[in-house]
């Protein structure tokens, strides 16, 4: 394949995602490799769910507004999250640890204690790891987990007529963010946002019971617009959402006047909400509603999915939102 | 935990991870976590081996002397390695890339085609990964295994009386590291010690067939030393090696007059040989020989195990090698 002169930095990391993934050969009929959440791949018979993620210092974190505990949950919760988005439980992990040699033992020791914190949040066996030397901190986790269900759910699945739907609210992670690089402000409000950064929580228990309802799941990790984009793709449709139904984060309205951002927009591009995106049969979606608000989380009808190219929010094309959306590694 | 202003380069590689280990709950009685090759972890009531390297640019490998597709390869042969020592054979890997955004496309390339081609050499399922942003390269990839026999084989299994063993030969890797750092000598067994360094071939068959005789097992990643220490530490045991019984590289000999290094201390302190050492009990000694014979790599008994704490390389204690031996991230 010719690179011609080109560098990572020109194509950014979905594009090198998908080019990576254009390389592996084809799986087998009953496994799912890359380009979902996480990996099914069948052990002893069982289809097992498999993951990994990335976090660096200076990309993911900063530890001057980020914890050793902050660090070490995040990297756990985002895998963790994947997990949940195939409606899947997740079961072991191991880790890697880039370590500058200047690192204060206490933020490493506050890195396991954070980690293995979110480990019992959600039943996680982290069984074991390797550390390297580095020049800047680095933490890749990769995690297995089992289905809760028959099988799992995967991006593909989405159908015409379906409706879509997003569990809790969107925006609020990427409204922590810009309230990190600010002066801290003490509003009850603005700790919350920051701690939804900080802390994500992923939603394990709403995945196990939308694995008995969804068409689809995806994770909203890199934005409602761009990971509704991934489905959409997937499972060649389109979508029609209704703006006014998509749930934004009310803390974002209490800190708007020091963000000076408009919620609406930070819900569609936000990014590290960890909050299920999914489709379900019409006539199925009270029932999977009902069943994730049992868990004491919301669940919002957003729109429906449509013949594709359509992709409507109100009367924008999915796609003006998308362009917004961040993508690390792509020089800006 | 008091963590006295100290920072993690005054601990070193090793010392990091017995105090993540140390932090850990204990594994239920049919898995093993921390302190092995690889993980044991039940799942669907059959053991999944399960074990994560990282490789970070400057420490693991320098671009100047590695092509993107020595890298690849070498992050995937090392894990490999780790679950061959458990008796195990590779199943599924998912990586992560931490790149420099001016890093060449070529370069991204040759990586995953190293990468593929170890998976293809060794029958791993590259099924997924992350790429994120990152100062300097790194690569960590997490694999899965199954076992090749009824039960793994872990470093706790050494009896008093068992004979010691080791694949192929030693010190290679490490001679050939020494060469890379020089100009380059076109002699046919230099470039067969730099590509040792660079392409390791993990023991997969050996593993395999070993996992039938033997009673405890380690992949040699830190010289034969340390990695025999970490048996009998974990068995409770000594050792009583014959010095002149240790397989050196050959090749060593015919660069000794560029390297100015004593082979033998190479052997026992080189590292990244990727030889299997494992103990056997007497009466299986030769036929646990014989059958790593039939796979074309060479297999020898070096010493037995006896009651601790002695620990002998003919009249040195084995310390005295373990110290000069390499441990990343120890300021040194």
């Amino acid at each position: 394949m010719a690179a011609s002169g080109k560098n990572v930095g020109d194509l950014g990391e979905s594009a090198l995602i998908a080019r990576l993934a254009a390389r592996l050969p084809p799986p087998p009929p009953d496994e799912t490799w890359s380009g979902d959440d996480a990996a099914v791949v069948a052990v002893g018979g069982d289809p097992m769910l498999f993951t990994t993620d990335l976090v660096v210092e200076g990309v993911d974190f900063r530890l001057d507004s980020f914890s050793g505990e902050d660090v070490g949950w995040k990297a756990v919760a985002v895998n963790a999250s994947d997990i949940a988005a195939m409606g899947g439980a997740p079961r072991a992990a191991v880790a890697t640890l880039g370590l500058k040699p200047d690192l204060p033992l206490e933020l490493f020791d506050g890195i396991l204690d954070g980690a293995l914190a979110a480990c019992r949040r959600w039943a996680i066996d982290l069984v074991g790891g390797d550390i390297s030397e580095a020049s800047e901190l680095s933490i890749a986790i990769a995690m297995t987990g089992e289905l809760t269900g028959t099988r799992p759910v995967l991006r593909t699945g989405a159908s015409v007529g379906d409706a879509i739907c997003v569990t809790g609210a969107l925006g609020g992670a990427r409204a922590g963010l810009m309230l990190l690089s600010r002066a801290v402000n003490a509003a009850d409000e603005a700790q919350r946002l920051v701690q939804r950064q900080r802390r994500p929580m992923a939603r394990v228990a709403e995945g196990g019971v939308l694995a008995g309802f969804a068409s689809a799941m995806i994770d909203v990790s890199d934005g409602l617009a761009v990971d509704l984009g991934r489905v959409l793709d997937a499972s060649a449709v389109g979508c029609d959402v209704d703006p006014g139904l998509v749930p934004v984060d009310p803390g974002i309205a209490a800190v708007t006047g020091e963000l000076a951002v408009d919620p609406f927009s930070l819900a569609l591009t936000g990014g590290e909400d960890y909050e299920l995106l999914f489709t379900v049969a019409p006539d199925e979606v009270d029932s999977a509603i009902a069943a994730v608000e049992r868990l004491g989380t919301a669940a919002t009808r957003i729109g429906r999915v449509v013949e594709g190219p359509t992709r409507l929010i109100g009367e924008t094309d999915l796609t003006e939102y998308k362009e917004r959306s961040w993508d690390h590694l792509r020089i800006r």
